[in-house]
């Protein structure tokens, strides 16, 4: 049968990965694909260069946006990279020309995602992006297919591996983040400008595609509220440890009844459940539906074999012809639900102080609480230095992001609390 | 657009759910199959009975196979259950006039699918079965497409909820099987007759399945070596704790040199693998990769609800024209790989004793294992009562199967080992 001809933009982890796999792996995609699928053409700046793939015999673009063009190729894969410059180039040229393009590039999409699914409709041309969402893991296939028939309520997602590897690392030996990041840049598993990983920017690129999926509107990067784990430390992790929970950079997606709510934030987590469980460099997510109920997918998401998986994945799907929606439903369709600001987040609070122990201190904290209409779970006391710092931890019942925020400045700026406090959110899933 | 007609046969469980949620979420599943899904027909045996959902103005028939030959049905569910009679009359029947055939029998398609997978091949028509294996866990859909572009090595599953829930029971309250089955039926998690689940033929049927797309060859239900839980022992579950593991009824699927290794049987697994973490009546796949390493996927494994889901994604798909090959290859690339027998399993084993406690019992014991050539690596006798009966606990290094059952048979006559011995496989996932 007639191949797949495919052009890879971009030759670094993902595209030298694609094609790595398309080689070892060619009878088994084939078999899987009803035909074979071949890289003919191959775009990347520095032709000299020995990338330890086969290169031979492959056409050599070096402006990838000219890939788009090739009348020998019916697929293009971008694994460019960016969101300026060649990769959305490429993009729009192949959507352009009619040709469907598989592409890991979570920034792409979370930034110009919506744009691009609209000139993918248009054209009436596949835009895939499995690679894009925890790597390996089949979630974009599981959520808009597998889940299809679900109204889902909520997605909950540990989807950067660099964040889970250090707070894993924190948790198991007691060290700082700063240690804990450095050691993960010994190993790779962090990069040596890590504020893309670190602050949670990569995981709520992911969790914008999955809640566009999930609820089927267009993806809306610019409504997810942010927050890293540089805040995260050793205390408050063996302090979440002793109240049962994990703390854990979780993305939440959810439906509520004013709209969408997406977040990206360290949270407390039960110990019990299967996502405190997923440790190290492992991605997980949750999917939430009214008729499947819970159903949760571990894997690894990131390095160049699983991110092939997925990339190879989707080539098998357009080989075979099958055809899903870029947000899983027609444009037409598309729902218009408002997003939902992190102020109107209801539920409980971990809230630790540097207190200076002296009578009183701890009445003026939680009046100012009971003043913001906050009703404490629990209050503790760690241990006694009369005069001295000792931390107080309190937990709360459910209560409002905006009532806690102010509770929090106003308790932050009295004289006997001695650092900024810590307020990390507490998710009972 | 034109809506894709379903006829339902079997009102119960299944079929209800399916109905239930076809008209609950009709506008969700409309958008996400790119056309509505309508219920046109069902096919029952008691008209009479009120099974509280609407069944007014959809033509009914007494005999479930005249369902295939209504011009205006697109798509059968079958909901009937069984291997004989009307399901499988049905489902030949419908393929055999081209229609496309959703189904959750997993009994069926064990023991019948190599035929009707030929026969649908032949007809050129689907042959869907996501609700059939894993309930509500899209785990077809992810071993067949999300990670079709990967060599499989392993799939391992927790594949039946009733036992997996009796087991979880035993360990956390320290009961004996009898009590946890019992109050497993009470709450309705097991049947009157229970053989069929804690047997574990309800779990290999569902293996079967899951062997026969990893490893793109027709389902061979009669290679499984099945083994169930009756024979698992409060004792046995406390001791497996206590050496860092838990026992789980575990689905294996695995490519060897021989060939296919199938087996169904309770194993102990490393306490801290994310498959031994999968509690109470919810099951798990876990599968391994070339390029992808391992991917888990956990939910709820039956009820209404969770296979409603699964059925009704099979019918998405239907609607959006998504056609995959039953076993995820065409016919003629079907694998012709043989099936290796559970005597050549090669790995570490548990082996419990009862032994009456005076000198030389365990150097009969020690000296029967080393003349079968399998090596300890740890030996435990638990307390001491002299002239007593006491248990003996042995780990055992890799061996092959077919030696430690030799080796146990010996055991098992010597005079001084007065109940059978517990022999319970250990794998490291």
């Amino acid at each position: 049968m007639k191949p797949l001809r495919v052009a890879v933009a971009g030759l670094g982890t993902v595209g030298a990965g694609v094609i790595t796999l398309l080689h070892d792996n060619a009878a088994t995609v084939a078999a899987r694909a009803g035909r074979p699928i071949a890289v003919t053409a191959v775009s990347a700046r520095d032709r000299g260069r020995d990338r330890g793939i086969p290169l031979a015999g492959l056409r050599w673009y070096e402006d990838a946006a000219a890939l788009a063009l090739d009348p020998d190729v019916d697929v293009i894969v971008e694994a460019i990279g960016g969101t300026t410059g060649s990769a959305p180039a490429l993009v729009r040229a192949a959507l352009a020309a009619g040709k469907p393009v598989v592409t890991a590039n979570k920034a792409l999409l979370a930034e110009h995602g919506a744009e691009l699914a609209a000139l993918a409709a248009e054209r009436g041309v596949t835009l895939a992006y499995e690679a894009a969402v925890a790597g390996g893991i089949p979630a974009i296939k599981a959520v808009r297919e597998g889940l299809a028939a679900n109204d889902l309520t909520r997605i909950v997602g540990i989807l950067n591996g660099t964040c889970n590897y250090i707070l894993t690392q924190m948790r198991a030996r007691g060290i700082e983040f700063a240690e804990a990041l450095a050691e993960a840049q010994r190993l790779g598993y962090a990069e040596a400008d890590p504020a893309f990983d670190v602050d949670g920017i990569d995981a709520a690129h992911k969790l914008a595609i999955l809640a566009a999926l999930a609820f089927a509107r267009p993806v809306d990067f610019a409504a997810v509220h942010i927050e890293g784990i540089r805040g995260i430390s050793a205390l408050d992790i063996r302090l979440a440890e002793e109240l049962g929970y994990r703390i854990k950079l979780l993305g939440i997606a959810a439906r509520t009844q004013d709209g969408i709510d997406t977040r990206m934030h360290p949270a407390m987590v039960p110990a019990t459940h299967p996502i405190a469980r997923v440790d190290g460099v492992f991605n997980a997510v949750m999917a939430e539906g009214d008729f499947v109920g819970r159903v949760v997918l571990e894997g690894r998401g990131a390095g160049a074999g699983p991110t092939a998986s997925a990339v190879v994945a989707d080539l098998i799907d357009i080989a075979r012809g099958r055809v899903t929606p870029v947000w899983g439903v027609e444009a037409a369709l598309l729902s218009a639900a408002p997003s939902v600001p992190i102020d109107a987040r209801v539920g409980p609070y971990y809230l630790r102080l540097m207190v200076v122990d002296r009578p009183g201190v701890i009445a003026d904290v939680t009046a100012t609480l009971r003043d913001h209409a906050i009703s404490l779970e629990s209050m503790l006391q760690r241990g006694r230095s009369p005069g001295e710092a000792v931390p107080v931890v309190i937990t709360t019942h459910d209560c409002e992001e905006r009532a806690m925020r102010a509770a929090m400045a106003r308790i932050a700026g009295m004289e006997a609390v001695l650092e900024p406090p810590a307020l990390i959110r507490i998710e009972h899933l």
